[in-house]
């Protein structure tokens, strides 16, 4: 089946500047796409520093055990990135094939293979052959350097866009450069959508403090979206400073000259996330949701959760239908005390009900107008505290059915 | 948007005697739905006793909470439901039509409010206008009671086909009858699906007994079934004994002549249940999902929900997909702690996965034409304890968004 471009997709790929100290190239292997590449290697630098946050998949591929090994032994060689198989249920076999991996990247960059980060996305279940995986990496080292946009070309599966995000910064006068690469949520046929993100700096942070920074901010970005209530088992998000830029080391995370930079990082990882979602299978609407008034902000995640994942939701925002209803189902059925009489909900400005019924002054026409464009807002209030929190999703269409149920056809 | 007779729907209705004791009657407002009853009165007669088993949303409609109250105070006079407006999200109003609702049924069987049940399914969030079920009510008893089929006509909305199931038992020589009907998860547009049950039975057994059994039951049966993960604002089961039998009351639970009973009403309650998903949105599948070799029952019923609900298994089933990698990424999302290389998994008799990869002998053939029956059963074994459970759902198709969007073109 050919994928057309989201609707929602940027009218182009960014302009992202080199970031000083980071070498990285693409290649093609030919074994399961055409025309693109599929094979992505980086190298880190001298005096990186990397971060790093994985699937919560209790199940998770064996690169993710590979990489997650690699992130508590701080390595900082580089990054190897295969698309077409992501190696996940293979057993011993897939296990000895992350390790080849790492082996091969690791020659190609003259450090140790327990030096090289490695991630797979693609088909699960299918063994992985290494084989045109290392006849790409052959010479590669000694080619010119890929643009970003070739980057995040060959770390997709189905993803209809390549995105890329790009901010500046400055810490202590020195100005900073914070690029990153993300792809998914694009299915890759017949298996599961995997989230992979690669995000780069110049930026001198000790390690611990970008790790505090990766965790905190997925949980409001990466961590705060969702396609169809599915978990990869290969999400992976890297953090990488190459610690070029010329000021002093930040290494704590009250440091004032730090807030700029993390303001920054915080940008570039929700355009990230929120490209994803513009980019989610069969996607029509982009949702904002926020929850606020809830006990704290844990209880207002798990309410907004509830109905960015509620089918009956997502169908309706999909048939331009402002069906407070099922709002308040899913409110219901998220596992968390409310007062049915406290809820208020709006659509945008629009308020469409208030203490546990209909707003006075609803008006059908406004709502159906409302609902036509292409990003909506939806607001709930609890009316019991102060905590919130916004997550994104997207609607819910025959475009899903079709790409991940009628490819057989 | 006219619903087609669900492709999995039974032949027929089936044969149900009359159970002494009760009498019960339909009539029709002519409100929401032409040549169709939408009213169902039920009187329980003198001695009899009621258990009830009620949504778990925290923001149930205002029936609901009037019913859990009658259950607390032991009420046994009667029911009366009304289909075509939910009375939910209707604030003070909602509260006033639940409490003139069981006003005008307690009217009609001489009975006090406090002793009718009340269940309301259809519309969200639009005022109940009460008085076509008052005049339909008037003189209402003085007619013909009721077929089974007609009750269960009278308690759906969008359900495609009407729902009953009967079962004979023993008890010490007294034969029994065990009669149900149950709506859902037809859409009542423009909102939430709502399940609601009514099981009766002649048996002569004491209320804290016939709540212990439908509490357990429900958990097997109507608490085991997904259609989409979203939880009605409704819900409610009721199981009405009339104790017209003529054995001696059963006042215990070890009691050896509950035994047959109580197999007989689990046999009923989980017919009514496989109905519901029979008749699921879109359904063109039958879908048993049975996990075993768990820690306990209770991570095995997480595991086997992950599963039901996901999005990517539903839509892999409804394009015959035998896709072991979306089951595989189920079981890691469920949150359970797994050994993703013991997992083994089949589809029917076919082992498709095995010791955390692809099982030898698999036969894309095979499985094609096992994916095409239209009830299907996937096993996965945790392998790692003795936990197991079982669930039931339907496959995510067009007509499932067909029906939940796509109503305003």
């Amino acid at each position: 089946m050919k994928l057309k471009r989201s609707p929602l997709a940027p009218n182009s790929f960014p302009q992202m500047p080199v970031v000083e100290g980071l070498k990285m190239w693409t290649a093609e292997t030919g074994s399961k796409y055409k025309n693109r590449p599929d094979v992505y290697l980086v190298k880190f630098g001298k005096n990186a520093r990397v971060a790093g946050v994985f699937t919560k998949s209790s199940a998770p591929g064996a690169p993710v055990d590979w990489s997650k090994k690699c992130l508590a032994a701080g390595a900082t060689g580089g990054l190897l990135v295969n698309a077409g198989n992501a190696n996940v249920f293979t057993g011993a076999a897939g296990v000895k094939g992350v390790s080849d991996l790492a082996t091969m990247a690791a020659h190609t960059l003259s450090c140790a293979p327990s030096d090289i980060y490695v991630c797979s996305t693609g088909v699960v279940g299918e063994p992985l052959n290494t084989l045109p995986i290392r006849k790409a990496l052959h010479g590669l080292k000694n080619t010119k350097i890929c643009s970003w946009e070739m980057a995040a070309r060959a770390i997709s599966t189905t993803d209809t866009f390549p995105k890329g995000a790009f901010a500046n910064a400055n810490i202590d006068g020195t100005p900073i450069k914070i690029c990153g690469i993300v792809k998914g949520s694009g299915m890759i046929m017949p298996d599961m959508a995997t989230m992979l993100g690669f995000i780069y700096t110049d930026a001198n942070i000790a390690r611990d403090v970008l790790q505090t920074l990766l965790s905190e901010y997925c949980e409001t970005s990466f961590n705060a979206i969702t396609v169809d209530s599915d978990t990869s088992t290969s999400d992976t998000v890297l953090l990488i400073s190459t610690a070029k830029a010329k000021h002093d080391e930040i290494t704590a995370l009250n440091d004032p000259y730090l807030l700029g930079f993390s303001k920054s990082l915080r940008a570039v990882m929700l355009d990230l996330a929120h490209q994803v979602i513009k980019d989610g299978e069969g996607v029509s609407k982009f949702i904002t949701i926020n929850v606020s008034g809830a006990k704290n902000a844990r209880a207002a995640k798990t309410i907004a959760m509830s109905i960015a994942n509620s089918p009956l939701v997502k169908t309706a925002i999909a048939g331009e239908d402002a069906n407070w209803g099922r709002i308040v189902m899913a409110v219901g059925k998220s596992g968390v005390q409310v007062d049915r009489d406290r809820l208020a909900i709006s659509f945008g400005p629009h308020l469409v009900a208030k203490n546990g019924l209909r707003a006075d002054g609803y008006n059908e026409n406004v709502m159906s107008k409302y609902m036509r464009g292409d990003s909506l807002e939806i607001h709930v209030d609890i009316g019991l505290g102060s905590g919130s929190f916004t997550v994104w999703t997207c609607d819910l269409t025959h475009g899903y059915i079709d790409i991940n149920a009628d490819y057989r056809s």
